[in-house]
């Protein structure tokens, strides 16, 4: 069976985080090390590293690689430690604004040694915890642990998601996605993929229809090339034939992944997955979004209060290795993700299950 | 007042077309003379001229050069006139089959001569017309003054269009449009945009937002070149952000063009279009075809009738002079154009006035 390509993986021999650089696929397959949290940000900021759980993923194992070195390379009391994981979690949020995930991921690091801040040689010894666990070293292990933690539940997550998502599926489905929330937006399977890589392992044969996802072509560059490399049967469109694919009646089930659910159930994803839902609703196609509960952030009531990052009018205008293709100086508006309604929204797939509206 | 570009044009001194070649454009502003029919047919083929109503004054004027040299070369009889004018249009139909008014075109040039054929001297004489007129020295003539009306009729159509659909605008309104239906697609002013170039006149200020229109981009390309060369404040965005610039309350009016609109208003438009009607009327947005009365095909009874032309997977994973964008041998779907519900469609502006379903 033939398998979609690694995303990323901790090299402990290297103090590296080893990622797929995305931004060369997929005319070259290039594994790129990070080992300093500057190179972390940059491979998140620069989409070398995309989609909202395998930033998360590389973020955690890059604050873990950070730290390592600045042991080494320092040798820090607890507190300057505790002080710089801090830094440089914050640091590593300004990457990418919008996808939760990142935020989420470190503060799931920075929480696992919050317990050990601030604490005198005596309060730490009263903890529950030995006051052996305080030193730098044991700090180290304990943030290598929780990396590997969201690192292997990211790719469980991933396995519940696709198999939630599989039961919806029948032999001969045409299926629609947009962008890439696929194995190369996670540490494993991928979400709006995992239900299309599930059906295809139990040996059920699926059309995939791809959308290429302007500007950065994260469907052409990426959902394309993992599930051609998987074998699955994909064709590849631009995003504005989408409708003629629906009302050709070849679509029968519309997956999409998410990079922030509001807790109403509005969700942020790739700009471009609003008119997708517009055009399902009108055609009676289901519309799903494909997401780890980590996603959902209760603390967003709902999508009007998220954020939507703008991006560089040059991915417009100018595009991939190409010469400008729009005149000097011309106005851009480039909103990165846009946010669907719930009421388009016919479900979530989780690795809870599928939950359906009202939240 | 700044004005958009000029488009094409009859060069009599030099027996040519002189046509601004679009492919090269925003980097480039190049005119390109043609004189021969294979030269119209390439044109036109290439898409160094596109838009359903350039197409046709390319191929009526096109198809009267190739005849000027022909009599210049061959001194044929008027038999020998006929049977070359007859071929030569067929031939020049090929080059694009959806466009209506390509074969609209050449069939008003072929009829304007058809009088004269297959009739002996006798017969000639018996018509109302001189027989001095069935020499081909008039024939050619009477092929120039048609050629050149269609030329007229096209710059007085895009002008009645203009003020027509000028009277749904007020001033700081925001008008999305999809694909080129400008100055670049016609003789004159455009149909899409012309009731923008027409209120822009008047000095009205209005917002365009212009889709860029994958795969080929005229929307980038063509679209924010011509209105920004005439002043107008236009913003591009990737097709699939059109929706969120609707739901932000940007846009109030939306107009696109026709290549072929069907007897029940079913019209054929830019690969796209399709999916911008289904937004506007999620969002309550009025949807607006415009397009000269030749568009409009009674022939054809419904959407379901007109051939879509399929194109080059290479326009969709090979972008505009760059690299490849997708893997090598993925399947792709690429029609160049959608069929748009005469529901979806709010009316259609014409030189003769606003038309409203059903027709």
């Amino acid at each position: 069976m033939q398998q979609p390509p690694r995303t990323l993986y901790l090299d402990d021999a290297n103090d590296a985080v080893v990622i797929l650089d995305q931004t060369r696929l997929p005319a070259e397959v290039a594994y790129v090390p990070l080992t300093t949290a500057e190179e972390a940000w940059r491979a998140i900021k620069d989409l070398l590293v995309r989609g909202a759980p395998a930033i998360g993923v590389t973020a955690a194992l890059g604050l873990y690689i950070h730290m390592k070195r600045f042991v080494q390379e320092k040798s820090p009391d607890t507190d300057a430690f505790l002080i710089e994981a801090k830094r440089v979690g914050a640091y590593l949020n300004t990457s990418r604004p919008t996808a939760v995930n990142l935020q989420w991921a470190t503060k799931v690091m920075c929480d696992a040694i919050a317990p050990y801040a601030n604490k005198t040689e005596e309060e730490t010894y009263n903890t529950k915890q030995s006051p052996a666990y305080a030193q730098p070293a044991t700090l180290l292990q304990i943030l290598r642990d929780t990396a590997m933690q969201i690192y292997n539940d990211d790719i469980n997550n991933n396995r519940s998601i696709g198999q939630h998502g599989a039961t919806l599926l029948k032999p001969g489905m045409g299926i629609l996605t947009h962008c890439n929330a696929g194995a190369l937006a996670t540490a494993g399977y991928g979400t709006a993929l995992a239900p299309i890589y599930c059906a295809h392992e139990q040996g059920m044969s699926l059309r995939v229809y791809a959308d290429e996802t302007r500007p950065v072509l994260q469907g052409a560059r990426l959902t394309a090339f993992e599930l051609q490399t998987a074998g699955v049967d994909v064709t590849l469109l631009c995003d504005n034939m989408a409708a003629t694919v629906m009302a050709n009646g070849w679509v029968d089930i519309i997956f999409v992944g998410a990079d922030r659910v509001a807790a109403n159930g509005d969700t942020a994803n790739k700009i471009g997955t609003l008119g997708v839902a517009i055009m399902a609703k009108h055609y009676g196609i289901p519309f799903y979004v494909c997401a780890p509960f980590s996603t959902i952030d209760p603390a967003t009531p709902t999508g009007r209060e998220i954020i939507i990052e703008q991006r560089d009018p040059a991915e417009v205008t100018d595009l991939w290795y190409a010469q400008p293709m729009a005149p000097a100086g011309v106005k851009v508006y480039n909103p990165s993700f846009d946010v669907t309604p719930a009421e388009l929204i016919t479900g979530y797939i989780t690795e809870n299950g599928v939950l359906l509206p009202p939240f």
